[in-house]
Protein backbone atom coordinates (compact mmCIF):
# COMPACT_ATOMS: atom_id res chain seq x y z
CA UNK A 1 0.00 0.00 0.00
CA UNK A 2 1.47 3.05 -1.11
CA UNK A 3 1.54 6.26 1.14
CA UNK A 4 -0.70 8.24 -0.71
CA UNK A 5 -3.01 5.39 0.09
CA UNK A 6 -2.81 5.28 4.02
CA UNK A 7 -2.74 8.74 3.50
CA UNK A 8 -6.32 8.57 2.03
CA UNK A 9 -7.52 5.95 4.80
CA UNK A 10 -6.39 8.13 7.76
CA UNK A 11 -8.01 11.36 6.06
CA UNK A 12 -11.41 9.49 5.18
CA UNK A 13 -11.49 7.42 8.71
CA UNK A 14 -11.33 11.03 10.73
CA UNK A 15 -14.05 12.28 8.31
CA UNK A 16 -16.62 10.01 9.17
CA UNK A 17 -15.49 10.18 12.94
CA UNK A 18 -16.89 13.66 12.18
CA UNK A 19 -19.42 12.98 10.49
CA UNK A 20 -18.84 15.41 7.86
CA UNK A 21 -19.52 14.95 3.83
CA UNK A 22 -16.76 14.74 1.57
CA UNK A 23 -18.52 18.85 0.29
CA UNK A 24 -18.48 19.87 4.33
CA UNK A 25 -14.89 18.85 4.40
CA UNK A 26 -13.86 20.68 1.16
CA UNK A 27 -16.13 23.76 1.95
CA UNK A 28 -13.80 23.81 5.64
CA UNK A 29 -10.72 23.22 3.97
CA UNK A 30 -11.30 25.58 0.98
CA UNK A 31 -10.38 22.63 -1.27
CA UNK A 32 -12.38 21.13 -4.38
CA UNK A 33 -14.55 18.27 -3.64
CA UNK A 34 -13.33 16.07 -6.14
CA UNK A 35 -9.46 17.03 -4.69
CA UNK A 36 -11.26 15.27 -1.75
CA UNK A 37 -11.96 12.35 -3.20
CA UNK A 38 -9.00 11.87 -5.38
CA UNK A 39 -6.90 11.87 -1.87
CA UNK A 40 -9.15 9.25 -0.46
CA UNK A 41 -8.65 7.17 -2.89
CA UNK A 42 -4.99 7.75 -2.88
CA UNK A 43 -4.72 8.95 -6.74
CA UNK A 44 -3.43 11.99 -5.35
CA UNK A 45 -0.80 12.80 -2.69
CA UNK A 46 -0.98 16.01 -0.78
CA UNK A 47 1.06 19.15 -0.72
CA UNK A 48 2.37 20.38 2.80
CA UNK A 49 -0.12 23.36 2.70
CA UNK A 50 -3.06 20.88 2.02
CA UNK A 51 -1.97 18.25 4.57
CA UNK A 52 -2.12 21.51 7.21
CA UNK A 53 -5.50 22.52 5.73
CA UNK A 54 -7.20 19.40 5.99
CA UNK A 55 -5.74 18.86 9.82
CA UNK A 56 -6.77 22.38 10.55
CA UNK A 57 -10.08 21.63 9.38
CA UNK A 58 -10.49 18.62 10.90
CA UNK A 59 -9.42 19.28 14.00
CA UNK A 60 -6.25 18.05 14.60
CA UNK A 61 -2.89 18.99 14.47
CA UNK A 62 -0.70 18.12 11.57
CA UNK A 63 1.33 16.24 13.26
CA UNK A 64 -1.19 13.56 14.84
CA UNK A 65 -2.64 13.55 11.38
CA UNK A 66 1.24 12.16 10.50
CA UNK A 67 1.57 9.81 13.49
CA UNK A 68 -1.51 7.95 12.46
CA UNK A 69 -0.05 7.37 8.90
CA UNK A 70 2.98 6.08 10.49
CA UNK A 71 0.97 3.61 12.72
CA UNK A 72 -0.71 2.41 9.79
CA UNK A 73 2.17 2.29 8.17
CA UNK A 74 4.00 0.28 10.95
CA UNK A 75 0.82 -2.10 10.96
CA UNK A 76 1.09 -2.72 7.20
CA UNK A 77 5.33 -3.45 7.47
CA UNK A 78 4.16 -5.80 10.40
CA UNK A 79 1.52 -8.15 8.30
CA UNK A 80 3.66 -8.21 5.12
CA UNK A 81 6.77 -9.21 7.19
CA UNK A 82 4.04 -12.31 8.87
CA UNK A 83 4.02 -13.32 5.20
CA UNK A 84 7.40 -14.03 4.43
CA UNK B 1 6.69 33.79 6.88
CA UNK B 2 5.00 30.55 4.91
CA UNK B 3 4.81 27.37 5.95
CA UNK B 4 7.22 26.26 3.51
CA UNK B 5 9.68 29.28 4.59
CA UNK B 6 9.09 27.33 8.02
CA UNK B 7 9.52 23.82 6.72
CA UNK B 8 12.87 24.88 4.97
CA UNK B 9 14.13 26.28 8.32
CA UNK B 10 13.13 23.00 10.72
CA UNK B 11 14.74 21.25 7.26
CA UNK B 12 18.02 23.14 7.13
CA UNK B 13 18.22 22.77 11.24
CA UNK B 14 18.04 19.33 10.87
CA UNK B 15 20.65 18.86 8.20
CA UNK B 16 23.24 21.05 9.91
CA UNK B 17 22.48 19.42 13.50
CA UNK B 18 23.50 16.06 11.81
CA UNK B 19 26.29 17.78 10.14
CA UNK B 20 25.60 16.88 6.46
CA UNK B 21 26.10 18.55 3.81
CA UNK B 22 23.21 19.80 0.94
CA UNK B 23 24.77 17.04 -1.46
CA UNK B 24 25.09 13.92 1.51
CA UNK B 25 21.06 14.72 2.46
CA UNK B 26 19.93 14.74 -1.48
CA UNK B 27 21.79 11.65 -2.24
CA UNK B 28 20.31 9.57 1.26
CA UNK B 29 16.71 10.57 0.35
CA UNK B 30 17.13 10.03 -3.29
CA UNK B 31 16.11 14.15 -4.78
CA UNK B 32 18.44 16.39 -6.19
CA UNK B 33 20.51 18.73 -4.29
CA UNK B 34 18.93 21.79 -5.95
CA UNK B 35 15.55 20.60 -4.47
CA UNK B 36 16.72 20.65 -1.47
CA UNK B 37 18.33 23.70 -1.69
CA UNK B 38 14.88 25.02 -2.80
CA UNK B 39 13.53 23.86 -0.06
CA UNK B 40 15.57 25.31 2.63
CA UNK B 41 14.91 28.54 1.00
CA UNK B 42 11.26 28.19 1.36
CA UNK B 43 10.75 28.24 -2.52
CA UNK B 44 9.15 25.04 -2.70
CA UNK B 45 6.41 23.10 -1.01
CA UNK B 46 7.40 19.08 -0.18
CA UNK B 47 4.84 16.66 -1.62
CA UNK B 48 3.91 13.93 1.80
CA UNK B 49 5.90 11.45 0.06
CA UNK B 50 9.03 14.00 -0.10
CA UNK B 51 8.35 14.72 3.71
CA UNK B 52 8.83 10.83 4.41
CA UNK B 53 11.93 10.68 2.76
CA UNK B 54 13.32 13.69 4.24
CA UNK B 55 12.26 12.49 7.46
CA UNK B 56 13.88 8.94 6.81
CA UNK B 57 17.18 10.54 6.03
CA UNK B 58 17.43 13.08 8.74
CA UNK B 59 16.73 10.05 11.14
CA UNK B 60 13.47 11.51 12.45
CA UNK B 61 9.60 10.17 12.34
CA UNK B 62 8.35 12.71 9.77
CA UNK B 63 5.30 13.48 12.37
CA UNK B 64 8.47 15.03 14.33
CA UNK B 65 9.61 17.18 11.91
CA UNK B 66 5.56 18.46 11.70
CA UNK B 67 5.47 19.12 15.31
CA UNK B 68 8.93 21.00 15.16
CA UNK B 69 7.48 23.48 12.59
CA UNK B 70 4.17 24.21 14.35
CA UNK B 71 5.85 24.82 17.71
CA UNK B 72 7.66 26.98 14.83
CA UNK B 73 4.46 28.30 13.18
CA UNK B 74 3.14 28.93 17.45
CA UNK B 75 6.21 31.29 18.30
CA UNK B 76 5.86 32.95 15.16
CA UNK B 77 1.88 34.38 16.05
CA UNK B 78 3.05 34.95 19.11
CA UNK B 79 5.64 37.30 18.18
CA UNK B 80 2.71 38.81 15.40
CA UNK B 81 0.56 39.48 18.07
CA UNK B 82 2.65 41.14 20.29
CA UNK B 83 3.28 43.31 17.51
CA UNK B 84 -0.04 44.52 18.25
Amino acid sequence: MTLAKVFGKVLKQRREFLNLSQEELAFEAGLHRTYISLLERGVKSPTLNVLFRLANALDIPASQFIQEIEVQLKTLEFYEDSED
